[in-house]
């Protein structure tokens, strides 16, 4: 790894690391870590490439903050504590010679790392068009991971928070269309900062049958989920829990598109039994996260979206790809 | 991950994967794995961007498989045995959409992986200027990892095969030099297709004190190693070893910066006592792998070059840093 290099001391300022965190961290040619008995480890790694998941405008805080954020709700959607993390960083000369990007984008990175005790082991900075690449690694009780494969018949499908803001937000900042100040200040923090559901996903070990984070919209996402676990289901489109300010252009299908299609929001995706559903309501008070049960997986396969009146809508149900767009 | 997307399910298909190499690879949002009692697991990330690490035509077999090779040589730097990757590529349109570069590029890095029986668990695939980000994860037995830290007072400096000729074969791929036709052919695969010294690298704990691999020169590199182990140390010149062709310009400084200044050999530098030199040479002759001592270690702080008469040479010893070039 190039961490010696100039470039990566100045990220690795902004980062706390607790001595018990890892046997070698940054400076060698690999981070060493050690594992508790009985433990997993789950690993990911996600990229975010400037113009396709962020604006080139973005704030180097908030964008620092997203980034490690996407990774954490990949942690947990495995129902992973997160540990470590590596930052592979692609600079432009620009930024790179720019007197505070770097570093206000480190601390943002940094802090929702120090809120979450994860700590940075290693990484990688080189020059060229913007690219922010992260690994994480979580541990995660041997055997109890959530899985997207595990969904049963007549699970009950839940999701976490609200649907569709983040999606919204990005149809303003693209001109796509104009919302009110106050609207606008109410969705765009899901855009811009999203809260991964870490605790959550940790409490639903043994408690949920599968689960996945929402990153390339519901239909998308739920549609892996089932296609993994070899099920169908169905979702009432009424019950799909989202903001008084998209509920409000409902009636135009880019909104629709947002709750459906959207990505980004990161919440919690889920399905478990209608046995659980106390304790799950109970869980979601004591978290302070609202969970919403939209819908129920059945036998076969496909995913059916019912309107108010029960009857079958259509959607296009495609899930994204970078390249086939 | 987005790692069930259509172009994933390309890389995907060029890998073996031997049933026990994880718990869940790929097609999760993430993986997991199990390790071993008694084992540390040795983690790092490298970058390589169009460019800066390779050039726009470079084969994309060539570049899958210096993509995994410059990181098992990480792993090999520390002594572990390299296990699972992780791939984050971006991919911009005209490659995606090439009938044959993903397939070429998968079946590269893929054959690498399998002579090594690494495993790959996961990775992302995303569209922007082309970005190849591997992340590598290996074991090594608790508390014997090979360090940049352990260099001891009359240590003997080792670097294994010839350093130079990738740096070498650079220079006429950049056409600030002409080789003959043999002498490019006996360059060129150091620079397109580097042997990671992975062996090399497991021999050597409990018999090195200390390791580091060449990957930005042999005197950047050394220099981490010192700093690290807060040492000093000489070599001499007329002791690295190098090929006949780069011996024939030696003469020049351009190719005198090919060996103490060019990386991209991905050699390994280690330092040992001296009471090792027979098993070490012996080491040498069962792994079919030079081993060549070049200097000491010695108290203080800072690095000396000899010439054949045992005087010191000046040079300039900057580590490269992408940013100040």
């Amino acid at each position: 790894m190039a961490d010696t290099h100039s470039e990566f001391e100045i990220i690795d300022r902004y980062f706390n690391r607790p001595a018990s965190g890892a046997v070698l961290g940054i400076g060698d040619d690999a981070a060493l870590i050690t594992v508790p008995p009985q433990t997993e480890l789950a690993i990911s790694t996600d990229t975010l490439v400037c113009g396709k998941h962020f604006l080139a405008d973005t704030d180097p805080y908030q964008l620092g903050h997203k980034s490690l954020a996407v990774n954490l709700s990949d942690m947990a959607a495995m129902g992973a504590k997160p540990r470590w993390v590596l930052l592979a960083l692609t600079l432009p000369d620009h930024l790179a010679r720019h007197p505070t990007w770097l570093s206000e984008f480190s601390q943002g990175f940094g802090a929702l790392a120090a809120e979450h005790d994860v700590v940075l082991i290693g990484g990688d900075t080189t020059a060229g068009p913007l690219n922010i690449g992260v690994q994480i690694i979580g541990e995660v009780p041997a055997g109890r991971a959530l899985r997207r494969s595990g969904a049963k018949v007549e699970d009950d499908i839940w999701v976490s928070g609200q649907i569709g803001n983040a999606a919204l937000a990005l149809q303003h900042e693209l001109h796509q269309r104009t919302l009110a100040p106050d609207e606008i200040a109410h969705c765009l923090p899901a855009l811009l900062r999203p809260v991964p559901r870490i605790q959550l996903g940790q409490r639903l070990l043994g408690l949920a049958h599968s689960a996945i984070d929402i990153s390339d919209g519901l239909l998308a996402d739920l549609g892996h989920l089932l296609k993994a676990s070899r099920k169908s289901g169905y979702i009432t489109m009424a019950d799909i829990p989202c903001s008084g300010v998209l509920k409000k252009y409902l009636s135009d299908s880019a909104a629709v598109n947002c709750l459906l299609g959207g990505g980004d929001d990161y919440e919690l995706c889920f399905t478990a039994a209608k046995t659980k559903r106390p304790i799950i309501q109970q869980l979601a008070e004591e978290l302070a996260v609202p969970l919403t049960r939209i819908g129920e997986i059945q036998a076969g396969n496909g995913l059916i979206i019912k309107d108010a009146d029960g009857n079958a809508m259509t959607w296009e149900t495609r899930g994204y790809d970078h390249f086939s767009a």
